[in-house]
């Protein structure tokens, strides 16, 4: 995923930009693509929010969201090849993502869900299977404008199951809302600790768990485990950025001490990627 | 199932009648059944209330129940067909559905089930596996009467599968509390349509996903969402009439315009039938 | 299950004593045992108290435990021959059993699991999978006295498969807080038995469904449903002594009048042994 490191640059990121919303009306504003690809980008994007713009078309399918506490960002992007049809034209549609949830929910697998924008109600008809939805769009003049992710010095770097990464982490909420992430340039092992008041737990990633480790330094980095695995009443009231990532999926994931992480997957084949980013807990020492 | 068409003629069916409760104690007042056949029964009934007058003997079981709204009626017959005896006596006992529910729950699959009416102690004996209970009966003058469900001039017709109904229903729940049923003569279709504030769901049934339709003119019905699949704290209390209604069941439903609308379902291998009566939600157009 | 019966005789049971935690620190504190007998151990005392005081080493295991209102007693064995490696020293550590119990739920099956204790901290180290965790030991002067099982005069036995026997008392549970068991000798069955204000159910547990049964008198014992089953929100707070003794294996169940009952089983291949007991409801006659 080398696509992965062509971030923009930082710049003006914060508030007087608006939304890009201007859709591309000249063409055919319909795309179909499969229910599990639909369904994916869904349940990663409710991991940090309620409601997103999605811009869709011969593009393929472009969002980004970041939750209410600016504390962690997803961007995702479906290039055309995991569409079965994208048409000519383009539309940005701004939709809860909770309804859209239970819209597509009829549909499984490969089940080719139909999106079409019609741009004189501001809504778009979600057909599938023997069910045809008329959904209202959000006005995306009211929705929060989307950041970008920043370009990060980011020298710790490991791929692993995102199942493995996951458990480690939840081991961690054992004892702790922190998680700690330990690189080892040495024996080349990543450590994910949790420290508790009265008790300690580790797990570690031996070379025989990542399939890729690049640890520059060795590097300690702070960050919350409701953010990143969810359960907690404290943090965020989404599900952890993690929930959605299914045991097997290789996550790569890149750290700095008090610096965000990114994390980036793969879905749709190959043809779909997340980034996700999550600020750091700063480490009172 | 030709029989769901012998109803009985309207008349007086408020009030001044008392449940027709005298047994026929000459005989043996003893039957047994299998523990699946009695489960439906159970599971049906407890959809409307939580005690019913069962009829129990020479002819089988015949049980009634309408919900305390009076918006949803439950019909059930099983024919001596599909008990391992039915004895020849006849014996009413009003039952709470909830335990008896319990009671029956060590039993299962084609388990039979000996239900035994105990005239002194107006109470049911049930023994099945390695169990043995003594039901309390409930004084049946003090239970609801039971009303007849009338006949009605149904013209919009269908069959399909209960699974395939009540997926459509429950779609419809996502954007609304009621349903309209939408039956199209030209086309052949049935649309199933809930219409909320912002966004509206149609589930269309072809002739393919019918096993019979018959629509004398194009209709719209309303109905009430949670009477029909539950899941709602508005409207009744109880689950739902489809909710024990298996998927693969053929379900067979009658409407039209501003009238209740009738299911008939057949279970126990064709010997047990359910009617179903709900009343229409009156549409404000 | 020759050794249940060398129970330790009646004598000072309480107060006086404190618990013996002495370590034998002459050798190495550590031992190695598979997950599932552990797991085993700590569900089987979570059914009665929140922390226990474990002894570990060259005897293997053992530790008791009695619920807060001193109502139910659980002891536990567990031979050398169950561990992977006992070492040549022993060592006694308090701990929190919630906690443990989330510490070793990523280890499964036969995933040894490696605890040592470490004096210096008054703690315990345990190791499983790629899982290490520092776990703090509870200071066992704080913690409650141990009372010795008293030997008692119960004279109808008889073993079952423990699925069966928690079926029966769970049936008892429907219609009542107690459950009473009958043995008959006449014709060699034990009937279990719940008596509620309005409904009796009995389960009849024949010589077929016990592999052993004496009884030598007939006699009705009556104890608490909830200490054995749980499920209720009276009673103990725990679980119930059942809830963790799997389906399949054999219950050996001692009883008399007004006398506590008295419950075994083993487990980890005949190497562990449970031994419970439970107070008498007294009946009101």
């Amino acid at each position: 995923m080398a696509a992965a490191d062509a971030e923009e640059t930082e710049g003006a990121v914060e508030g007087e930009q608006t939304p890009d919303v201007e859709s591309d009306q000249a063409g055919n504003l319909s795309v179909v693509i499969r229910s599990e690809v639909l369904q994916q980008v869904v349940d990663q994007l409710l991991t940090v929010v309620d409601e997103a713009i999605f811009r869709l078309g011969y593009d393929g399918l472009s969002v980004m969201a970041v939750d209410p506490a600016n504390v962690a960002m997803v961007e995702i992007e479906v290039e055309p090849g995991a569409f079965e049809s994208v048409g000519d034209g383009m539309f940005p549609i701004g939709l809860n993502l909770q309804r859209l949830d239970d819209y597509i929910d009829g549909a499984s697998g490969a089940d080719p869900i139909t999106l079409t924008f019609q741009p004189e109600t501001l809504s778009v008809e979600i057909e599938h299977t023997n069910v045809e939805v008329e959904m209202a769009g959000i006005n995306t003049d009211m929705m929060r404008d989307e950041p970008d992710i920043p370009d990060l010095d980011l020298d710790s770097e490991f791929t692993a199951d995102a199942g493995v990464v996951t458990e480690a982490i939840e081991n961690s909420a054992l004892v702790s809302d922190h998680v700690e992430l330990e690189s080892a340039v040495d024996d080349g092992k990543l450590v994910i600790c949790g420290h508790g008041d009265t008790d300690d737990i580790k797990t570690v990633l031996g070379p025989e768990k990542m399939s890729e480790a690049n640890f520059a330094s060795d590097a300690v980095a702070m960050y919350s485990v409701p953010y990143l695995t969810g359960g907690s009443t404290q943090g965020s009231k989404y599900s952890g950025l993690l929930k959605p990532v299914s045991s097997g999926t290789d996550l790569r994931v890149r750290f700095a001490e008090d610096t965000p992480m990114k994390m980036d997957y793969e879905f749709a084949d190959g043809f779909g990627s997340v980034r996700m980013m999550l600020a750091p807990r700063i480490q009172s020492r």
